[in-house]
């Protein structure tokens, strides 16, 4: 599979244009979009502050449409890279410069459902919201819950194992995919993994998952599906200190219960969130915590007590609890908004994606703190507690000369902090183009090496996504 | 990392005898052992029926040890394997012959307990169930439970991604694995994951768990512990045919119960159970079913009067439940020692391992009986059969010229069965040495040669575990 040392996988010394000449033989020109006013549209993805321009976007209509993009990619020795909807915040799904993006909107079908073995094969242009959807006449769901859900497509959660606030229970993406066909970077077709999480050899489908296309396009994938809770308790409770809610997350954990979720967001969040949406957040509140208890009615009801008791303890000075399923979305959108209502107080902002042991919340909130002071720009906390992973939105106005390079040094010092305190510069958001130069502090030569190593074994040319996640790395190695 | 293509990792022409020195420069005669005398302890593994001489056996007391070990073998081009209890079922730590086997029963310290977090760090060596007898004062527990969990190590678990009975709800070793320190096979120390399961980069922390020792050796493993279940409830059923209890399986998940075990026994797994330790099973039955349903006190009542409903609709002519911790530990010991007691019915056996989906139980089940009649040896099966995992023991008699290479066809016949019913040739005791000749069968040359590629790129030189898993691929890719 690797190519002879001899021949293909060579960028072709005419650049793309041979390459251009092979698709527009295979594809029609509704299919092959060449003009940069054509290829416009697909410039950017949810990292605004970069923009490239691709030689070619194809909009794949079947597998066999992906198969053969790709395989011409090999052949010519052009750099590609798959997109959903585009809603990457590291810029995963940006093209790369003067190669091929393979929009895969398009294929977006359910290929087999299986309500009773609990199992969904999708085609990867498939929108996140609408599997579940799809099951829920069967009572069942899936987890993973992205923000951007309505929008965001499966293959795009597969190539960053995405999460979202119901992940602390269930697990990211990876925790439910159960298996990947895949066309390889040399364009070869794979089944990794299967119906079943039993399987034999390396568990190359595990690895597929987060590995932000570097190792090849997913043309189906095996969802795990699950039953849909009888019940949710969702409290909203409203401290005078930040510090208060987060220790109240280390208590909840420490009581024993697990919740579905539990996410804060600070007195600058709730205000953007509040003017946006009207969720009825406590204005006053320096932070608004939300946990959301669910699972069987009789379990639900034998957790709340406890809940209950462990939010008073904590020092909550105002406790809000859903009576109807309104008043839990009414909840959730507060806070399902509160990243694009941040939009209204500021003109810009930089939305920052970290993680830090759950022990040390407290630590990590008061140095974005004092950073914030520091630097003298206005931070909002928004986070999935539960589970570490911070989302602070950092606000600037690139209006003013040198203040993105200002906002972006912060959030540099946050990631470093999050390395610091035994963290990762990525909850759910990836490396893509975003965070390159992060990856070499979170791991050791050797480290960056091994997945150099592996990256090439896949794909000797780094013709898959070049440029994202290892590209600064794969240098050096 | 990757040796320079001139210099080290090649055998030495003087073969193992320049390894051995340095080994007898850095350790002392208690830790190093060469004579076939002292060797001879580690000829073998579970599967009894292979035996090959080591160079060399380093009893490891540290992780530099280890380290120390691994970095000479690849100095002097030498294989190696890991070993802890040496429990595998597929020759996974069988030696390689002249190379050396690195055991580490001594590494069985606990590095870090943090209840609070819900995590262990521990040494490779240290024992499955000490797991959980060392977080149970705080009411945690370690969720996989292979049936050698009282002698079996995690470091082996990690290497085979091991289930248990218990896995079904919670998941294999692989869901509770955190993060790997480990000795790459060229003898860098890396650290792959950490304490949680959001990271930055390719998930190899996933890729290492299940790799049979192909990408070194473990030297630290970061465990997740879980809430010790409030509730048990455990249901006994018989049945008078295997079918009906197969089919009471798929009730159970059709019903949306998800139980933390379903197993089942056929009558000549019964049979020899029953002779062993008098557990009380229906001798009568033609199947038993063990159904137990955990979790918090109301969710568990909860769940009762459904699984009741199930059980009496699929047909059961008895059903038992548990009264007591004692009659629960009863059923269990039972379904645990049936492996061995089928000892006592015969000479010899062979245990089989192999997935099929779910739903496709019956049909796998009516092939083995007629393949048992066909070859006119009897069959006992013991199956995780919540998730589909045959363990078909084929009786046979070594004494008898030619019945072991019978009985081995019998075995190659089921795997082929699991691979065409859209399963795998292994559910839990691996690839290893058996079933080497099985992986080409299930996997395309494409998805082989991907592995071996992968492979390679950690160990070009194929030093770690050499000839298990992907050894007779790894020739033709």
């Amino acid at each position: 599979m690797a190519p002879p040392a001899d021949s293909p996988a060579r960028p072709h010394p005419d650049g793309i244009r041979p390459l251009l000449e092979r698709l527009s033989q295979r594809f029609t020109a509704q299919q092959l979009l060449t003009g940069k006013g054509q290829t416009a549209p697909f410039e950017s993805d949810g990292l605004t502050a970069f923009r490239t321009h691709p030689g070619a976007v194809v909009l794949a209509e079947s597998a066999d449409d992906v198969v053969d993009v790709v395989r011409l990619c090999h052949t010519f020795g052009v750099p590609f890279v798959a997109r959903g909807s585009g809603t990457s915040l590291s810029g995963g799904s940006l093209p790369i410069e003067g190669g091929v993006v393979i929009a895969l909107n398009r294929l977006n079908r359910v290929l087999r459902y299986a309500p009773q073995h609990r199992v969904i094969v999708v085609e990867p242009g498939f929108i996140n919201l609408q599997v579940s959807k799809h099951a829920a006449p069967n009572g069942l769901y899936y987890s993973p819950d992205p923000s951007s859900g309505p929008v965001c497509t499966i293959g795009g959660n597969v190539a960053f194992n995405s999460g979202g606030a119901h992940c602390l229970k269930y697990g990211m993406t990876a925790n439910h995919v159960l298996g990947v066909k895949a066309v390889l970077p040399d364009g070869e077709v794979v089944t990794l993994g299967a119906d079943s999480l039993e399987t034999a050899g390396p568990d190359l489908a595990g690895m597929f998952v987060g590995c932000e296309g570097l190792f090849g396009v997913a043309l189906e994938i095996t969802l795990r599906l699950l039953p849909i809770p009888e019940r949710y308790h969702t409290v909203l409770a409203a401290y005078d200190s930040l510090t208060k809610a987060g220790d109240a997350v280390s208590k909840v954990v420490a009581s024993g219960l697990l919740p579905g979720a539990m996410e804060i967001m600070d007195r600058l969040a709730i205000e953007a969130s509040e003017a946006a949406v009207h969720a009825g957040y406590p204005l006053q509140a320096a932070a608004a915590l939300i946990v959301e208890l669910e699972g069987a009615e009789e379990e639900v009801a034998a957790e709340i007590p406890l809940l209950d008791e462990v939010i008073r303890q904590s020092g909550a000075y105002e406790v809000r609890v859903a009576k109807s399923p309104k008043e839990r979305m009414d909840i959730w959108i507060g806070r399902k908004c509160a990243f694009s209502a941040v939009g209204r107080l500021s003109p810009d902002y930089i939305v920052q994606d970290g993680v830090v042991p759950r022990t040390r919340l407290g630590e990590a909130l008061t140095t974005i703190e004092a950073l914030g002071r520091e630097y003298k720009l206005r931070i909002a906390n928004v986070f999935h507690a539960g589970d570490g992973n911070l989302h602070p939105l950092i606000l600037y106005d690139g209006r003013v000369e040198g203040q993105l390079e200002h906002a972006e040094r912060l959030a540099g010092e946050i990631l470093r902090m999050c390395i610091r305190l035994g963290g990762s510069i990525t909850g759910e958001h990836g490396v893509g183009v975003e965070k390159l130069a992060y990856l070499p502090e979170m791991y050791s030569e050797t480290e960056m090496a091994l997945m150099n190593r592996i990256r090439r074994a896949v794909d000797p040319a780094e013709l898959a996504n070049r440029g994202k996640m290892l590209a600064a790395a794969s240098k050096g190695a």
